[in-house]
């Protein structure tokens, strides 16, 4: 288990955050880190049409994808400065209908690794004062080894 | 495995277009159906600002997206009419770095039960004349029993 | 989150003894039930030839085996009395080498649904007085609609 | 998609029998190798009292174990001479009953990677002249970097 709950260095914090503004993909989604320390990563996303899916709720899609950030920038923030990572794998439970004003996914890590960092993440729905638990996600992060597009 | 490949009813294949066409996120991707049969759905998905993340290459939320939607229209085929489907479960591998015009979603039923239906679904990455696999999702669809907010 | 840790009828007890008491695999492997309530269950299992790997560690397959086990049963405690459960899918993360006396799987329920219960489970292994995470499941459990084998 | 199917060296051959006698929970349960080239493995598991559940099926803590294995020889074929491998997570999916003679676990690796091999496997139960598809896996196997007991 992650020690987790650190304090970050102002330079690992600045790497998730430039990271994080560099993906169209969360941007176009409206989500927004609001936690980070050492081991653990807090993302928010409001609904809006963007994210929603055939019924009015949270898109399965976009609940993953918010899992997936949640967790990859928990183990980035225990990775060495100057090293950039991605998602190997994830498996998520969706546990209950997504709906309210916003999901909130609370990833942590369980270990760091030098090549893999495993993490887990809870995917909340808020609705007005109520929060119930709306997916489950186990993930395996990576060290990327090189930006390179085509590099394996 | 699905003998599937098998025509659809006009009816079926009106209830998956109508329920795509629903999708808020996807339309919003850019998504489309582009094979639609017995136990076999195809989903492309174009290159955008809005499905890239921090190094220009495909985000593995929309690949997650795309994967979880072919899946799950792959199982609805054969769902009976009047029945409407959503994920209880799935795990994604990322293969390989998902880059070029298109990447392309093809899913397949490996068992329709009636309670549970488990799907897999590869990833392709199409740039130019090359495709390559970029990601492997397994999956499980459930039967939706009600559509009203809430239930469980 | 099943409000977990409450006390179980003495019928729901018996029956997931008698049943884990039927298995000839874990009885085989040497595993033991250690806790049970409303939605928790620890099982156990030793170290022996039997059960271990080509380095003198726990076997993966023995450890997902117990995990299954664990999680499995965490879910039978909440299910109507008379009815049996089975495994739908799970998801397992290794963490760590398993060495040790014994390893010790702790399964939780998440949520316990009609069709679907969801659960997690973490393997320990326990060696004299340390004990370390070893690995990290996710699972889904079924009831068991027919006993007959073949039924779907 | 590996090219699979090549020959492999005698001292790639040796070397993945030899790993697999030492496997001591698997010798337990009867487990042996039936097919293995280059990015394919396929393990055979005899029905016996050691691996049936409570309704005599076979266990999926069993199911579990032998598809495992498969994929993680399959993975062994493809990593160079001298480099052990372990399991870093499976998923798996149990599609229907297991019961008859055998059940057969067939591991294909989807792509060979430096750090990570992805692999899938399909297990059949063979009950006299039919076989059934009754678990469908996916994997991520690692290269060992040390055998030490106890390293990361």
């Amino acid at each position: 288990m992650s020690d987790g709950r650190t304090e970050l260095s102002q330079g690992k914090r600045a790497e998730v955050v430039a990271s994080f503004e560099r993906q169209g993909f969360l941007r176009e989604l409206g989500a927004r880190i609001v936690t980070l320390s050492g081991g653990h990563c807090v993302v928010e996303l409001p609904f809006s049409e963007a994210v929603s899916q055939q019924h009015g709720l949270f898109h399965g899609g976009a609940i993953g994808a918010i899992a997936d950030t949640a967790g990859g920038y928990a183990a980035m923030t225990l990775a060495p400065e100057g090293v950039d990572v991605l998602s190997a794998e994830y498996k998520i439970n969706f546990l209950r209908p997504a709906f309210g004003q916003t999901i909130v996914a609370d990833g942590v890590v369980l270990k760091a690794g030098r090549s893999l960092t495993i993490t887990r993440v809870d995917v909340w729905a808020v609705d007005g004062s109520n929060r119930r638990l709306c997916a489950a996600v186990q993930q395996s992060i990576a060290r990327a080894h090189s930006r390179s597009p085509g590099s394996d």
